[in-house]
Formats: structure tokens, sequence, C-alpha cells
């Protein structure tokens, strides 16, 4: 007999609580679907790291990242989403529900599953770059390119993201370094060329950031030649890590259809694999990597799920 | 020689002012391309005839419908995107670039375009219901409920706007009868149950409006049932009309790839059928009807649209 026997069965079990995963747990507990999202750490995903946030549509002075996400909780949980601070460790299906075994030993069931786990950029890993973000260092150019008029900043990677984002950053700062640890570049030659045609890019080459240094925000950077390893050290407002990302996906893998890359794939209504589990935000192949567009999509996910809860009655 | 010569080129063009234009011009601006968005009435599109948005994320709330709007148009507007008050006529593509004609009779010129021009409520089509809309005749209860302050209203529809406006409609009216033309309802199970708790919320099924009557203002109405044929004359004092929606995409048509509805098919980028034109929002085929999805899809749009511009320099 299944330790679920007897237990709870929620409408909807959505993992993850970033934008997508609240805005879905908003939509269906406001629908009257027994709502339980899970959380491992806090609110609002890759926003709560987030300083400033000036592109999320409604808050024309801006808004913290903490804070949106918050609010959002808060208006999840007004509608009577559970929010539940344990990490998922185990997705299966049986008898025909979903199961779900998380970090604090419980099991729960639903009915319907949404994968809201989100990216991870990958980081450098180098000493402050965690206390540092936000302040100075950030993983994207969309967002917070536009806090660095006039500034000096460095952009580490070479491949096309790297120079695509080091592109738009000119469009603010006054001067843009590419940090690349080889001593060519993996972008595509039309980025190579205009990024060596920008008067406001420079290069440097087979170096590696060995330390990001600041009190209150980004000051130097020491970079280190992989060749000599001969230090400099640099001054820098900002520096900007464009290294790539992976999708927070090992707890879906061998579950629902993954891409190379490890994202879900879904249909166009949001849909994997498994007819019951669907996918929202990051996490999901071909999503865009922004905050709006992730609560937008945890808006269709939880109506293609009340849609696929309906069509089961 | 074109009215346009030696006129400003925009990078982008806009063409609606509703969630998905004012984030797409939100999201171009702050990127530094220069943005003119046109809207015909007042920004917010749908949104600024709705009271209360409660789903909307970031809102505990909720919030009002225009105060929203107005926040994201000012949001906008921070980072230089031009909103003109002017609807646009005609759209073409000349010499490499689009050029628009608004109803001032002015020419403008873009780079890109993105179609954000949303959908419109649909009409009955009966005797009167034209010559006696704001005597009367709504479908706007944000904008008419308060002068229907102790009065009898009939709102036709079984959808979720049908009820929601209903049951706003009760803040005013001493009555409102829901009539729909079936025997059971579209609506959500939440605003069924909030509609049939209403002590003010009675129900006609099986019915349609065969005509409305009134000289100075309505009067009456004659409802036909389905059914049996019969009609029955009810005295009302106001008629909301909650029945659907269909895209404003006259523009377009001849334009760009429209669907059998007429609303803009797009690739999975939102790119539409001619290079360098974008559709975000409810006048694109398989968009979801949510605010919050309006304005993810403007965002995703503005992507498009800048990543299409830079692989144009």
């Amino acid at each position: 007999m299944s330790e679920l026997s007897g237990k709870k069965t929620y409408d909807v079990m959505i993992i993850g609580g970033g934008g997508a995963g609240l805005t879905a747990a908003l939509y269906t507990s406001r629908a009257k679907l027994s709502t339980v999202l899970f959380e491992k750490l806090v609110p609002g995903g890759q926003i709560a790291s987030t300083d400033l946030v000036e592109n999320y549509p409604g808050f024309p002075e801006g808004v913290l990242g903490p804070e949106v996400a918050q609010k959002m909780e808060a208006q999840a949980a007004r509608y009577g989403a559970e929010i539940i601070y344990e990490e998922v460790l185990e997705l299966s299906k049986r008898e025909g529900r979903f199961e779900i075994k998380s970090s604090a030993g419980t099991s729960y069931a639903g009915r319907a599953v949404i994968l809201a786990m989100g990216a991870s950029f990958r980081t450098l890993g180098v000493p402050l770059e965690k206390q540092l973000t936000g302040k100075g260092v950030s993983y994207c150019a969309t967002c917070d390119g536009a806090f660095f008029k006039g500034k000096k900043i460095i952009a580490v990677g070479g491949g096309d993201s790297a120079l695509q984002e080091g592109l738009f950053l000119t469009r603010f700062a006054e001067q843009v370094t590419i940090v690349h640890r080889r001593d060519a570049l993996r972008a595509s030659p039309i980025l190579q060329e205009r990024a060596k045609k920008n008067p406001k890019i420079s290069f440097i080459w087979d170096a590696v950031v060995d330390k990001i240094e600041g009190e209150k925000s980004v000051t130097h950077v020491l970079l280190k030649n992989v060749k000599t390893g001969a230090v400099q050290k640099v001054p820098v407002d900002g520096v900007f890590i464009f290294i790539g990302h992976d999708p927070n996906s090992g707890l879906a893998r061998g579950f629902v259809k993954l891409n190379e890359k490890g994202y879900v794939v879904t249909d166009a209504n949001l849909a994997a694999s498994v007819p019951g589990v669907f996918a929202a935000g990051e996490v999901r192949e071909g999503a865009v990597r922004q905050l709006v567009s992730a609560c937008g999509e945890g808006c269709a996910a939880a109506l293609a799920a009340q849609a696929y809860l309906e069509g089961h009655h």
C-alpha cells in the first residue's frame, strides 16, 4: 500500500517558486484548484537575488527583486495556494496520479504538475562574486545594462551571447572589455566582426577572472593570464558574466522529454511529453529569459493545466 | 519623392497601447532603440476598461485597470518611448522601411513594427443596439456601471467576462440578470459560485436578445427562448453585452498573414510573415487572453525585434 494512501491529492503541484511558478499558483488557486507549490530556497527564483527590477511592467520607478517576489507569493497565497519550502527530490507517476518526495522526507500527490524550476547562470566561482551580484556583478545585460551609463565594464565569455550582450552593453557603458580565457572566440564571425569594429569594445585574451574586488560595489577585478600566470588589477564598475546557463531540470530527467541541453520540451500549450505535466519559464526550451515572460508562461501553463483537469472530470 | 524624406526613422514602431504594446515599448526604449507607440484611445487597451485586476502578478490586493495601465505607460515613457494618440490608418513597406499613416494625416517611418492592436468586443447586431449604445447599451461595465444606480440590467453572455462584469455591475444596479443562450455557463467555477451566491444576480437560460427597445434610452428587451421560440418582453434600463471579441487586425490584412479568424499568424519568436514585423498580445493567433500573458509577449516581441535590427546592421 502506498504511503500516500488516504493523503490529500492536490489538483496541481507546482515545482519552483520563481515568477513562472508563483503566477501559475495564483491562477490555479484563484480558479479554485487546490494548489501546492514547492520552493527550495526563497520565493522569486532568480529575481530574488536581483536588486532593482526596472523592466517588470507596472512599476514605473522599478521594484526590488525580493519585494516583487514577496508580493507575488502573497498574491498566490491569498487565493489559497500552499507554499512549501522543501526541495523536490523525486517526481513520479503512479496509479494515475503524480507523486513527489521532498527533502523533508514527505510525500505529496497531485493530478497535474507544472515544472517551473528555472535555470541557473553559470558562475565564475570566484571570491565575492555572489556577495556583489546586483552590486556590479550581473548575468543579464537586458536586465542591468541601463544601470551602467558611462561606466567601465568587463564582459566574461567568448561565445555568441558574450559578444551579443557585450555589444548591447556599449549602448550604455563607456567601455566594454571582453575577457576570454582563450585566444580566439567561439562566437559567430558576424558578431566577431561587429565587436572588433566597435570603438567601445576591447579584448583581453587568455585571461580569467581570478578575483572580484569591492565593498559596497565592484571596484576592480584581478585578471590572470592563463598562459603566463601574470595577474593584472583592472578598475571596473561592472562584471557581466556570459558563460552560459543550465536548466534546473535534473528532477525531470527520465520523466519528461528534455532537449540535448536539458531544457523541458513542450508543445505550444506548454504541455510536456507526459500528459498532465506542463512547463513554464526558463526551464522550458525556447523560453524568453525575462521575469514578465516567465510570469506570462506561468499563466498559460496554469490555464492549460486547468483545461487538462476539466477535461478529466 | 516620398513625403517621409528627411523624416526621422524610428527603430521600432508599435501599434497598440495595451499591455503587450506598452511592455514592448518599455523593452525597446530601455534597450536604447528609438521607439514610437500609437494608441487611438487610452493606454491599457482592454485593461483600461477593467475595474479591479486581481490576477496581474505583483499586486496582492489587486490593482485598478486604468491605474496599472497608467503605470505601464509611465514606465515606457520614462525610457524615452514616444506615445502618440493617433489611430494608425495605413501600414506599408517601401524602400526597406515601414511606413505608417495616422488619423492625424501624419506619416511615420520605422525599421521594425510590432503589431499589438488587441481584440474588440463583439456586438449582438440587433435593432437599435447601435443607436442606444451609451443610452443603456454598453460593452464596458467600468465605464457605464455608475449610470445604473438602482436600475435593472441584463448582462448577455456565459463566459468569465459576463460573470465578472455582471458581478461588478451589482455594485450599482438593483438587479442583474445574466442572459445566456445555453443552459450552462462557460465561466470559471470561482466566478460561477460567486455569481450564484450573489442575491442581486439571477439567470435566464437558453435565451438570446431578439430586440432592444426604447426611444431616448433602453426600456425593454425582447428575449427569445432558443428551444421553444417563446419571446418574453423584459423591462430593463441597461443591456451589457459580453459575448466575445475579434482581433483588431484590419490594418494588417493583406500586409501580413492572418488566420481564418483574422488573428496574426506568427512563428515561435512572434515574427509575422513579413520580416521585421512582429505581433504580441490578443491580436496574435494563439495568445492567452490575460494581461500578464500579453505583457510577456510584448517583452518577447521586443527582444525579437531587437535581434532583427541587430542582424541588419
